[in-house]
């Protein structure tokens, strides 16, 4: 079966993983804002569970699996924890939480993929969910901290790796050759993609005559 | 049956031009706030999308037809690629995108509200929900566009043509002479009454005693 | 059954009374930020049903009770109405609508956490489900109307009451000891912990060492 991709334990770990760097990110931007500890920890299950939950209704999986698994709802406590005590230390430590994030996203756009696929979406429709797992708890609690999504606008080319992963796991399904190894390649891949965006600073277009003049025309962007 | 009110042709059509027009609104709003190419993308899905997704959540119709219809999450795609490259163009022909708007307002309130009672809630529940339909994408694309939505603020009677289709539809149910006439009559309605708003700048009123006094009033009231 | 835990009646008349005492609340909220009269009824909406609808779509609870029920629908509604004519009264008497909030916070936790665990949900996020289902709609409120919420940032503890309520109540399912009596005891309990922690001005912490720097560190607080 599909969800037997990689054996169950380590499927298990790398959920958790995903999970954990992506709750330290939530609860970093809420340490930045000033939110008190319950924003702490709202940001940080919000930011971990948020795309999957999504995911979760839109397929009818209920109850979603972060209210089911209590290691799920669980880890990201705990890295709200650490971040509430430790929050100067874990910032020095930016970079690693990136390539972290970027293990997460490559991990959540497989895993969220294949799930919708196996509850019955098409190939198209699973690929989109597989990034809207990936990058929607991000969304969230950019909406929750009241800032603009830096999806929808850093031009950091985010959700281009999840989208590259999710692709290459629908063709994959598509020519029957989904296994541990092409669904392992496909989060790697995934993985690199968003390192190198970072790397060498990639930016996603404006819109087709804006590009020459941002600064001009943008009285609202915040500082 | 309720669903057959129009031949399954018609209904996807005017479903994919009221989709389409929607996604226009959400994309010319993401342009105007200096998104990239993903925040193009992403609000003209939402704003398209949204309301029907609700819908759909709520009445336990999963997977929702914007996940299990590719037509519907092809078509805001496309409205955004255009947006994109055209977007002066588009801006110009902004009364022509009013009036599409004001079709799509009276289509998704119309067939919101069928689709709910279709699926067993009562009729009260199932114009509220038509109401949802309509004007659910324009709030979330507001909050993801991190503005007070304009349902709320703007008092521009946005709601009420919604509510007088969701409510002739309600009324026709309940004294069973729902047929294509009768709810084609609801479309139009509510698409003049829109039209009507617009035109005539139909103000709905503030809480009681600040109807004269906004200016003062409103420290928090952006520019 | 658990959810016989009070007579019918007297659990309808509490959970309207819940309704009432929050959609009070987002009206009040929405004439402050100068809404219109639809953003006014939506807000009432949103605080009133948010928390039990995202409740009800996790469990699988379709149609949510928010839309199959007809007085969980109106009452919001003539909340509205009422801060619509007479908000200056109402918010005279702010500090009894805040002793009702309180109510409304224990009604809701207690009862969101039972309904979650008849749905088959474990003690641990049967209980989170019951905070979610207190909080949540004041968190929806508060993006709306494009807001932190209040719940991340006030420092308020406005989250310990309720969390106490429901896991008092996880706690009498797991030594099977609950009855009308002990979950009123929780109902109870959590009223009261609200209500002296506004009294006493309890202030949840900010992340660790931003305790005594609370005002250089927050730009972006909003007067």
């Amino acid at each position: 079966m599909l969800h037997d991709l990689f054996p169950p334990g380590i499927q298990h770990v790398l959920d958790l993983a995903g999970i954990f760097v992506f709750a330290t990110a939530g609860a970093l931007l809420a340490v930045r804002k000033n939110f008190d500890v319950f924003g702490i920890a709202v940001l940080a299950l919000v930011t971990a569970l948020g795309g999957g939950l999504f995911r979760d209704l839109v397929i009818g999986a209920v109850p979603p699996a972060a209210f089911g698994e209590l290691s799920f709802f669980v880890t990201p406590l705990v890295a709200a924890a650490i971040v509430f005590f430790l929050h100067p230390e874990v910032q020095r430590i930016n970079r690693a939480i990136n390539v972290f994030d970027a293990a997460g996203l490559g991990l959540f756009s497989v895993s969220g993929t294949i799930k919708a696929y196996e509850y019955g979406l098409g190939l198209t429709a699973s690929a989109a969910l597989g990034v809207a797992t990936a990058v929607g708890g991000g969304v969230l609690r950019d909406v929750l901290a009241n800032e603009v999504p830096s999806l929808l606008r850093d031009r950091e080319m985010y959700a281009v790796p999840a989208l590259v992963g999710a692709t290459m796991v629908a063709l994959c399904i598509a020519f029957e050759v989904l296994n541990p190894v092409t669904s392992g390649v496909a989060v790697v891949t995934t993985f690199l993609l968003r390192l190198g965006a970072m790397r060498l600073h990639w930016k996603a277009p404006l819109a087709w005559n804006r590009r020459s003049s941002v600064q001009e025309d943008a009285p609202d962007r915040r500082p």
